[in-house]
C-alpha cells in the first residue's frame, strides 16, 4: 500500500480523536472487548477496504477485521461488508473514520460503475481525470478500477499532457512535442490538447501519442476521427454525462475522460453496528 | 490556519507533481511570468480562498495571489474570483490542486447554503456532522460555516455525546453521564443520543445538557419537545432534507444535523484561465 | 493513546541516543538481555507508567514492561514500581528518558495529591491551568487527574474564556459573549474572565456559562458568589496556594484553578536498577 | 538554531491552539492589530528569548518581537523584557506558549544561577545531567549555562560515560575502558563511574580521562582526589544541594554534577500585557 | 524543486550539525559577517547549484548565494563556481552539506559526460537505471541529464518494466503484456526484459513498445535488431563500458542504459573558500 | 538502529516506488510467494545488512530476511550472502532499493579495507571525514567500521575542530581554544587544524588535544611530530592515498583522514535472484 496513505490515516484520526475521545475514555473501560459488523445500507460497489481496516488497526492493532466481500464487488442493500472484533474503545473510535473513507472510496466506486454499464460491449476506456481530492489521489483512482474504469496519468509526473499554454509557452504544438520528448524517459507517451481540427492536424504531424479533443461536438469528434485514422490514441474530454457517453464510444474514440467520477461522487451508504 | 493543513496540501503537491511536472519543466523557462484568472462557472458559494492560496505560495512563493472575492460570498457564473500573477511554470503546477480545494470547499458552502435558505426566519440551527472527508475535517467545517450553516462539535475531543453502545456499557444513561462529568472540563456540554422517549426522559433526569433525538418521527419530536421542556437543548438527526427541514424546523427544536452537508456535495465548478 | 505522543517520544529518544549510543554499542553485545526494576525513592502518586512503557517499545519491542503499581496509585519509598525484561542494551538506552517522563510526570501527580487532600470533603474542584509544559500538554492534565484533580479546557480549541483583550477588543462583554456564542458548536460553554464584580454583573447578564473571578480577594469572591446566584458556575484564579484552599472552597466557589500544579511540581525520585 | 526545536514549537502549537481558537477567531477581526510587553514578575536570570521569539514568528510572521534585555542577564521585578507588535490574534494565540517556554527555561537559569554563586572563586565547574525534560534537552542545557553552569555531555552519542552495567558487561573497568576505545572517535573522552576508592584505582589504571565518584563521603572524595593525583578529571554526583556545594568544591574536584539544575526547576513568573 | 528534498536536506543538517556546531557557537559572534566563493579543483561538470543554495539557506536564509556558472556547464580548474555572503556562523555550518551534495552531483555529470562523449553523432540515447543513491533518485536522474544523458523510468511507478520473475509469474509474456495493458494509464508505455531471441519474438508478438536486451552478445543484438525490425524501441543493458559504448550505438540499438553512471560516480573537486 | 533511518529509508521506498509499483501490481497476486538469495558478484567487504533488512521489512513486515553472512566479513565472488522468503510482490519492490544500500555500504567498506590492509601493523589509525554522503552519515561511518576503519567525530556536534576560519574569528589559536574550553562538555577533546609548524607550537602552547597537520609534507610532518612530543595526537589530512599510507603511518603520526573512503568509493556488485 502506498506509504503517504499512512499520513492521510495519522491526519484523520489525529482531526477526529486529538487530544482524546472524552465519551468513550470516561465511560468504555480500556479491557472491554466488543464486536461489530459493517453492513450496506444501499446497492453499491465496495472500495477501500483495505483503508478501513488499516484505520482500526492504528487506532488499536489488537483489533480484528475480516471481510466479508472484496473491492469491486457489487453489494446489495443488507448485506454484511466486514466484522469486527476487539476493544471496545478501539471500535468506537475508529468507525466514524473508517466509514468515511469506505463510505466515500465506495461511492466513487458506485458512481464509476453507473457510466461503465453504459459502456458495455464497447471497446471505448472510461477515465478518470486528476479532479480528485487532495490527498485522496491514488484512492481515488483505485475506486474508479473498483467500479470498472481505468485511470488517466496518475499525476504530472507519469504522463505528458500538453495543454493551450504549454502550447503557447513552447511556440507551437511541433516545437512543444519536440522540447518534452529530448527530456522524457523513452516510457512515457505524450498527449496533446486540442481545440481545433487544425490543431489535431499538427498533433499527429508532430507525433503525438495521444490527441485529447477538448470540448469538441460530435461533429468535430466525427472529423477527428478520420484525420487521425488509429495514428494515435484519441481522447475526448469535457461535456461528458451518462446520457451521451454510448454514442461518444461509438463513433470510435478510444478514452473517455470524465472528471465526475471523482469530484462529483456522493458518499454511499455504510453503517457499523457494534455490540 | 490550522497547522495540519500544511501536511494536507504537502501530501496533495506531492501525489499530484511528485517527482516532478514533466511537461512543464520540459517546456517552460523558469524565468517566465504569467498572469491567470480563476472563474466561476455556475452561481456558487465560495469557501477555500485562504487554501487555495497556501497552495500556490507552497508551489512558489513569488506567484501573487488577489482574491476578488471572499468566502461566504454567492458569486454569480462568469464572476472573476481571483486574479494571480507569477512565475508561469508555478502556476501551471499549482493550478489542479488550487481549484479541487476551492471547488469542493464552495461545493460544500454551497449545498449548506441550498438548506439553509429553507430555514429563513426559524430559530433552528443547521449543523454538520462528523462525516467529513478524513484529512479534511476543520476545512470542510469551515465551508459548513461560509454557506450559514453551523458546527456541531469538531471531533470526540470537544463535545460529548453520549451513544447507544456507550449507554450499554455504562449501564444506563445516568450511570454514562455521572462517569463523563466526573472526568470532564467545566466548559465541554454533554449530549446523550436517544431512540425513544423513554430515553429522553432519562436524559433529562441525568441532566444531559442536550438531547439528540436520534430517527424519530413528526409525532416523536412534538412529544419529545414537551417532555424536554426548553431543560435543555434539542438536536434532531436522521432522514433530514431539504424538504422536510422547514416543518422540522417549525416543530420546536433547536438544532438539525445532516451529515450530507459535507458527505454529499458535489464540487462546483470553476475553471482558471492562465494568459 | 494520544497520537502526539509518539512524535514527542521520537524526539526524546531522538536527543538522547542521537547518532548512537556510544559506550553501550562498544560494550553490551546485541544478544545479551538483562533485567530491571523501577522503584521509588520516595513516597509519590504515579503517572506516566503507559508513556514509560511507550519508550522502551521503540527502544526495542523486545523488552517487556510489566508494571507492578499503577497510575494514581500513593506508592512508598521502595515501593517496585515496575519489573522489566529484554535485551540489556535496549534497558540501557531506554532508561533515562523513560525515567525522566515518569519522574516529571509522578512528579506532578503528586504535587496535586497535596492540593487536592485540603479539599477533602469539598464540593470544589481542583484544576488545572494552560501552564504546562510545552510538547507535554495532553500527558501534564492526565497528571493531574491522577493526583486527584480536575481538567480546565485542554486549550484553545475546545473551551471558550473570554479575557479582558477579547472583551476590549469585541466593545464589551454581551458583544463578545454574542459574537462567539455565534460561531459555536452547542457542545462548548462559555467562560468569562472577570476583574470586578461590575464585570461579574454583566457576564452573567450576557449569559456567560462560567464565571472567572481574577485575582479577587476573600470579600469580593463573597460578593460575587451572591451576585452570580448559581446562574453560572463559579471560576477563581490567581494568588491560591495551599494554605488558602480550604478557605476559598468553602466560600462557594465551583471550581479552583492553579497554574502551579503543573508549572512549579518537581520530579520525584524513582530509579532503574538493571541486572 | 537546533533543527528538532521546529517540532517542539509545532507540537505545542498543535497542543494548544489545535483545530483553532474559538474565541480570537469569533471576536478578533484579522487585520486588528495590537501591541504588548513581557514583563518579569519576580528576580531572575533569562533564558529563551528566542525560543519565544520563533513562537510568535510560527503563529504570525508580522508579530515584531523586540527583546529589551538578553539571555543570561539577571531581571529585577517589573522589567520589561520584551516589547511586541503586529497582528492582536497572533499575540493572543502565542502568548501562552511562548511564556510556557520562556518562564521554565528562565526558571532553570535562575536555579542554576542560586547554585553558581556558591562556587564564585572556585575552580571547580557546576554541570548538568541528562535528568532534563523530554524534548527539551538542548533548551534546557542551554538555559544551565545562561545561569552559569555547564554542560554534561548532551547525550549517550557525544560522550562515554561508563556505568556499573557497562562494567559488568564488559567484565571489568580496564575491559570496558578497551573496548569503548577501539570504537571511538578521537575527539571524544571517556568517563568511568565509580563507587569504591578500588574502582578509583581501576578507572586511573585504565586510563581513564574522567573518572565520577558517584554518592561518595567527603572523607572518600579526599582520599580520590589524592589516588587521582591530576592523571584524570574529578566528579561528583548525588547527595549534592546548595549546602554543601562549596565544601565539595574545595575539596579538589574538577566538575560537581546537579540533577536538580533542571528536574527540580520552577518556572519563574513572567507575565504579558497585550494592549 | 521536488518537496521531499527538503526532507533529504533537513536529515543532512540534522546528521551533520545535530545539537550544535560546538566549535563556530563558541567562538563565532551571531552578527560577524563573511564571504566565500565554491571553486572548482578539477574541470568537471556542475550540477546541484540549486540544492546547494537550499542548503545555505536552511541553514541561514541571510545568506546569499550567487552562482557563477550553471547546471550543465563544463568548467576548468581554478574555476570560481559559485560566491557566498552573509552571517559567518552560517557560512562554516552550511559549507560541508553543500558541498558534500554539489560533489556528488557534479560528479554523476562529469562521470555521464564522459559516457555521452562517446556517443558524439550517434542516434543512440544513453539512460541512466534505477540503480541510484537512495534518498537521492530525483537528483541523480537530474545530474545524468546535466551530464548530456537521459532518463529510463524513475522508479516503478512511471514505467512499466516486465521482467523474468513477472513473465513467470503470470505465465509468459504475451499473460504478461494483458495484464499490465488492462490496469496501464494510456500514457505509459511497456517494455519487456529479453534474454533470448526467442523472447525478442514473443515480446513483440505482444506488443511491447520496448524491448530491452540483457547482457546480449554482438551478435544476438545484431539479430535482435533485425527481428525487432522498428517494431519497437530497442534499450540494450548489461556489460557495457565506455570502451564498447560506440560499438554499441552503431549496432542500431535505441537505448543504452548504464548502471555505473550513478552507482559508480566519485565526488569531483570543489572547495570553498570563506574569508 | 539510528533513528533517522527510518526516515532515509522512507524517502528511499516512497521515491521508487512512489503512487505504486505499477508492473508488479498488475501481474503478481498479492498472496503470490517466492524466495531469494542475495549473492556476491564480486569479492568484497559487506556492510549493511540490517539496513537491507529493514528495507524489507517495510515493504512488507511478512518477509523472512537471513542473513548467510555477517557485516565486516570478507566474502568471495559467489557467495550466498542472504536468504530471502516471503511475499513474492514485496520482494519485488524491495530488492531494488535494499540492493542499492547494501552495494553502496558495502563498497565503502570494501573501499575502506584497501586502505586498511596499508596498515597492518601500524599502530596509526585510518579515519574518515564528513564527506559522506548527506543523509548517509551514521550508515557510511559504520561502513567504515566494517573496513577496519576508525571514525573522525561523527558531526559537529561531538568534537571540536578548530579551522582557519574560527582562529582568524577568534584573534587566534590562543583564543579559539580558550572560548572553546569555556563552553565544552568536559568529555570532549578539541584538536586544531595546522598548516605550518609556527601554529603547531601554538597549538601546543594553547592545550590542544589533537594536532591536525592539514596538506603537509613528509618533512614537515617529521618535524611536527618532534615538536608535538606526544604531548597531544597529531592528526594528517590532505592528499594521501593507497600509495603513501604506509610511509606516512611510519612517521609516527597517530591518525591518518581520508575523505576518499566515503565519497569516491563505488557500489560493489550484488544480486538478487528471486525464484
Amino acid at each position: 500500500m502506498n506509504l503517504a496513505l499512512n499520513t492521510l490515516i495519522d491526519l484523520a484520526l489525529a482531526e477526529d480523536i486529538g487530544t482524546g475521545d472524552i465519551t468513550t475514555d470516561a465511560i468504555v473501560a480500556p479491557d472491554k472487548t466488543g464486536a461489530g459488523t459493517i453492513v450496506a445500507k444501499e446497492q453499491c460497489v465496495l472500495a477501500g477496504l483495505d483503508v478501513a481496516k488499516a484505520v482500526f488497526a492504528r487506532v488499536d492493532n489488537a483489533i480484528e477485521f475480516k471481510p466479508a466481500c472484496s473491492d469491486g464487488q457489487l453489494v446489495a442493500a443488507g448485506d454484511t461488508v466486514v466484522t469486527l472484533k476487539g476493544p471496545l474503545a478501539g471500535l468506537l473510535k475508529g468507525e466514524r473514520t473508517a466509514l468515511n473513507f469506505l463510505q466515500r472510496l465506495s461511492g466513487i466506486a458506485t458512481n464509476t460503475h453507473a457510466y461503465t454499464r453504459e459502456l458495455t460491449g464497447s471497446r471505448a476506456r472510461l477515465v478518470d481525470t486528476r479532479k480528485t481530492t487532495p490527498g485522496w489521489r491514488v484512492l481515488e483512482k483505485y475506486a474508479v478500477r473498483m467500479g470498472g474504469g481505468s485511470n488517466h496519468r496518475m499525476g504530472l509526473f507519469d504522463g505528458v499532457l500538453i495543454k493551450d499554454n504549454h502550447i503557447e509557452a513552447a511556440g507551437g504544438i511541433q516545437a512543444a512535442v519536440t522540447k518534452v520528448r529530448r527530456e522524457l524517459s523513452h516510457l512515457i507517451k505524450i498527449e496533446v490538447e486540442t481545440a481545433t481540427l487544425e490543431q489535431v492536424d499538427e498533433a499527429i504531424a508532430a507525433g503525438a501519442d495521444v490527441i485529447m479533443l477538448d470540448n469538441m461536438d460530435a461533429d468535430q469528434i466525427k472529423a477527428a476521427v478520420k484525420i487521425v485514422n488509429k495514428k494515435a490514441l484519441i481522447e475526448v474530454s469535457g461535456g461528458i454525462n451518462r446520457g451521451n457517453l454510448k454514442n461518444l464510444a461509438a463513433s470510435g474514440v478510444d478514452i473517455i475522460s470524465v472528471g465526475a467520477l471523482t469530484h462529483s461522487a456522493r458518499a454511499v451508504d455504510l453503517s457499523m453496528y457494534i455490540h
